[in-house]
């Protein structure tokens, strides 16, 4: 067997291909980059920090295995790492590697740093998942299916309005995350948040205007203060990751059921196929988006858990809850966007199935309607033996027909009634709605 | 025994006189209000409503445990209630309530109208313990006590840079929550989330006012569209009230550890007492609003899951986990806040136990500007053998002295350097930050 | 409106006419139990208790919301109960109400009763609904239906075998919670759990026995020691309901799915109905089950959590935050049982849709069968193309025949090999062993 | 930076260098020994498996990074490895590769085998813990400490009584751990759960004999069915993983907090250091291990849910959940057992802080049996005031003194009365029956 480190994403297939950018490399990347950022910062407030220092802190080349392992005693890996740089550069330049920070400064600017990256990226996906909805929605605008609710057929809709609705809810969970990402702080306070070693290497005013270049070399937002147990910024993002993964469990969730071979109106572009079962078409990317969706609220739960056990300056195990659990939801939220945007994209719709489907309950899919039509000119009780007639296999328009004209009443046009394409209310005027851009509506 | 619901706080005493506007009563009433909103927003889009029958309908009297009976049956309790409402108005008058409207449009209207009062309520609650902090880290703005990190001392902090940070996790809380509840939206979309009974009783035109007319006579924010199976407007909520809970979590993990016999820094007004040990003084509020805290998440999560799990045009289980859920997280929120804003306001800090506890490592506290300073004059290795003797009760300040002699350095101001007072950084600053009002800021 | 507490049901359906034995009436009840029982204890281990002491504080008649209300104070709900059981009795005996206990002693007590008594009632709902499946399951043995994995046909199965599955799961859970329930201890541990004041009061070898007597009058287990922060009674009963709980979501959640319009294998035997869309057919009953089984486990991962965090000798929160959720578990496990027997009691199987459904697949049904098969026969890839060409329509005996003539093989059933009812492996056996109570097995 | 996985342990410190069990290697390796089993198994029941298939098979090679990227497609491993494996041995074998199975038969099985082992190794863990725990009691049986309840000192106890019950927490949980793991069963079912391919390759009776021989090759149970969907053997194994990090939880807890430099009862062998803050003596295994404890129940939370919502006969995205979910609460346990091992072993009580602690409340720790000895004798208000006094800072015994002469009571000692060491109830009992071997109990 290959050597490897212990997750390669063999349970994970959701994230398989998507993980990149928060791997255990790019982390350690991220921590270095932070590192270097505080060297730079320190430049740019005008401390005379050696020159070429940063860059050769940033040329260090680290054995990630035993850096995790050497992360062990002192519970972080910021403590060897730190060891690691100093060696990197002469004796007398460095007191200004790490200076006056504290491991927790580095590990979470790092992992905002890591943060705004994947933001970046599942931002991206769920764009193209977006567009490509927009365009489902609107070629499917005026498809009239059945509406399903507590498993039953209720009423018609279309398939352009369900589209609509899962873009609703992928287009606000990306505006929910793009602010998540933008205020993603820098992290710089020192031992116990006040910045006290700061003010001793360089005095007070420079030391105000830290955090401010620290937060710029990051390009992360300049922190209000020290948040090292204000966790808002873990838990703002993770509940925003969370709800993009939801909005993408919605949709997943109907494509699976739309996809059940007894009702077939979606198909993935490519399903998951069987060598030994060749009928089957698995809506694999569906499953796997389930997969994700039904561990991200656990994921974000902990987050929060950590956020409010977070005692005295630094907490006692709360913190460092965080580090694997944040991970492991921008990774759920990377590969579930990213198949998002493919099974959009290549989301089929069988238009015979779903006027099949339409058709199954004998007309009854506009039993509301003919209530509501009818009842006032029949009776309430009438109309009701008419649809229980009907649940029985009588044909509804005769059934109509026939009590119309038994009533004398010819002002209703019982094939119009009957027709699920003129029950559909607002369902264009919605899907038009949501495939306007937010910034040309009235 | 007396009769009463299954729950009436016996088992919550952190809720216990702040649940009035979630009770099973309030919820209750709120479905009348939607029922009649629905009526009285008919009227205003211009539909012959018959005169009175808003108030007639209103005026109902229910017997809430015979409607929680009849709910089972549909699994819901909007089914029974609007036969009971039908019952109060004339039968020719009956067609106009719940007219088109689903039992979804209801319930998640009405838990949306008591989730906006009692969300006013956690943030009046809010703003009263945010007043109560600012009054308190400006009280102790220059109080310096000893920071901790993963239990230790670490290096000098104040007391009320400590405040000021439980501020700000309150305070962004606040603002989070405060546009949560703003946003809630009424929910009208009929049957199928299509409008199409609105459309079939008033037409395309008054249909589309409906909602906006509904949503006003509610108070709530106008749909952009039903949102039946979008869930956004329930789990971010959700995720406010949880971050609310957090960022109070955080206050009373602080209070109670401060408060321990051995630490004494703290104590809460009027701590819980103990017949047998009159000793005692227990952080009782503190220990209540960690009860709420270690729950909150978990619920947090449950409401996503139902979100993510939201398929069909209404799904078979998650839309019914939502409400009780939704529920006790504005309980916990109710009762958490109001037993925050007591504990602030009455919260004492025992000055002595924060001196004798900065003083307890022997002047180690800032061992960290020890070696910061005198590492560069006297050597890393020799300042590292200064601290452990002082460590083992070797009087710090005679040690440095004779150091300093010894290496005929005369730039040191011992006393000074040694003195906790100095080595607070920024605290001040930030606390004053802290206190400044958003808009007040440059 | 009525009076009421907090939280009568209206909000959880699933649970509403099931609660009876966990209302906080019948806590206070349970409360006062351990109250008397302790009375008692101590008599019969031979101290010198007044004469009708434990009768006059049984006969205690309480205000549950003023009892509530009195509770948050000092956080729980024992302390204001005692002062109420001592203003009871002459002065004089008072001192032997409540004697040597604290509060967690009683509260945990009491708890425990509760949920001994709830747990039978919910064993016998599974126990109910176990004899519902195994006749069901016997019923509908042999009859073949269409087995789906993520979502698509893909061989045969029966739907005996499917209840058969059910069946073990419910039984299993029957299994560990019944064992759980057994293992409830009682609680009495004292102040500080070292029982001291028991000691004191009636000396070392009474002290001993005062557990034994305790639990012995409540019908508890015996402890092996106070467990006041070694909390496995709760949690081993929390995972023993969720696991029932996830047991029956198994079943609501196929029967919601073969209760769907399009495939409409089963029907509970009465559906929720909808006035307007008097087509529909809710399975009401899968729907409630449901939102109780998507509820649960995270009402079980706080109990772990206070578990984990239950720290010093009675920790500041996490033992307050079991209490509702651990009666909120409770309640849902009778609720979901109790619908569960109810369901399964009246589950029909529509054996014309199991056939149509059986059928969808053009006869791919058996795919798998014809590859292994006609495999070796035919090549892979001759059989592949066969199978695609059924899959678009064709008839796949006729394709099979054609074959198997131009391929010269007379040896295949052709009809035999491509009928479902051939290719059920051993799900009769299966069925049968699930059938067969576990003490008459080999 | 080097090669490597997503994961190498950079966040996880707690479980780094204790996942050589559970990483994707060994797991691929679990996958490759349920196909070399399947084929032993076949010949072991009697089928005519081609002679050195099984070794051939499991001298394949595989590329764990191209076999997890070759899984996306399926969304599960099995289906390329399968590829591979059948690569491995000549055209004609093929057919005994994988011959029958589903991929889910060998996911569950490998996952089983892969939980068989780590949970040995947590279990030796734990096994060490217990006896490191023993010892620990032993030799403080009669130490008094304070018991701290609500944060508060409440009365005295042991340091051996506290001990002894985090021991009986650790046992308990290895109980339960050893059953759920010695019931760890295979899987293997087929397609739909009927084993129809395996009775069409050998016959009825070799193949209810199949799955007896696979297990037994694995070392696992025999499954008394399927278990497709019938998730008890994941949740139960996970609840267990959970209890034992509860109760590790609750260890570290305590650890952590009475090292906290107030306290400074109890110290880690190795504290983890801080070089710029030399003083700190950070409990780094019990932040480690807590870290974990905060983590795992909702991790269990998953595989509950999934377990819940495990429909038809394979569902779609709760079983692909279950995977990394299960390997990440196996990684945790083990990494936290094996943490906790090493800390119960080199836990160092500081008896004089013990004793400090102890006397702090100026006597008050006996307040409870001053109350109760006293009470009687000089009134329940006057032993108040005598309390009272003392915690303002008079000496107790003086006071006593003075009240009892006053109230010409001479039968009390005094001395002995305010002594804690006299007021430790039954604390050495229960140490002494926590560290008897269950089987030596009466």
């Amino acid at each position: 067997m290959s050597e490897a480190g212990i997750d390669v994403g063999l349970l994970s297939p959701v994230t398989v291909g998507h993980d990149d950018l928060v791997t255990d490399a790019a982390i350690l990347g991220a921590l270095v980059t932070a590192e270097v950022a505080l060297i730079r910062a320190y430049a740019t407030v005008g401390a005379e920090v050696p020159g070429g220092l940063a860059t050769a802190v940033e040329d260090v080349s680290i054995d990630l295995s035993a850096l995790a392992a050497a992360s062990v005693a002192g519970g972080n890996p910021v403590i060897p790492l730190v060891g690691l740089l100093k060696d990197q550069v002469p004796a007398a330049d460095r007191v200004w590697v790490h200076r006056g920070a504290t491991s927790q400064d580095i590990i979470d600017s790092a992992l905002m740093l890591i943060a705004r990256g994947a933001a970046a990226q599942v931002l991206a996906s769920l764009a193209a998942t977006e567009a490509a909805l927009a365009e489902f929605a609107a070629a499917h605008r005026d498809e009239v299916a059945a509406a399903r609710t507590l498993t039953q057929h209720a009423v018609p809709t279309t398939v352009g309005l369900r589209a609509a609705n899962w873009l609703r809810g992928v287009r606000r969970a990306s505006e929910r995350l793009d602010a998540a990402s933008a205020a993603l702080p820098a992290q710089l306070g020192g031992a116990g948040g006040t910045l006290a070693a700061f003010v001793e290497a360089i005095g007070v005013e420079r030391a105000l205007a830290l955090p401010v270049a620290f937060a710029a070399e990051l390009g992360l937002a300049t922190p209000d203060a020290p948040w090292h147990t204000t966790r808002w910024p873990v838990t703002e993002l993770g509940d925003a990751l969370v709800q993009a993964v939801d909005a993408l469990g919605v949709i997943a969730g109907d494509v699976a059921t739309l996809s059940r071979t007894e009702i077939g109106e979606l198909a993935e572009g490519s399903g998951g196929g069987s060598s030994a079962m060749p009928q089957k078409r698995n809506p694999a990317a569906s499953v796997l988006i389930r997969s994700a969706a039904l561990r991200a609220p656990q994921l974000g739960a902990t987050l929060h858990l950590a956020a409010a056990l977070a005692v005295d300056e630094r907490p006692d195990g709360a913190w460092h809850a965080e580090w694997p659990t944040l991970r492991e939801l921008l990774r759920l939220a990377l590969g579930a966007s990213a198949h998002a945007a493919t099974l959009v994209g290549g989301l089929r719709v069988d238009a015979s199935a779903v006027a099949r489907n339409l058709a199954m309950t004998n007309g009854l899919i506009v039993a509301e309607r003919v209530s509501s039509v009818l009842g006032p000119l029949l009776g309430k009780e009438r109309v009701g033996e008419i649809v229980r007639a009907a649940g029985e296999g009588e044909d509804l328009a005769t059934l109509v027909d026939e009590e119309l004209i038994e009533a004398g009443t010819t002002t209703v046009d019982v094939r119009s009634l009957l027709d699920p394409t003129y029950y559909t209310g607002l369902a264009g005027d919605i899907v038009d709605r949501a495939l306007t851009p937010k910034n040309e509506k009235p």
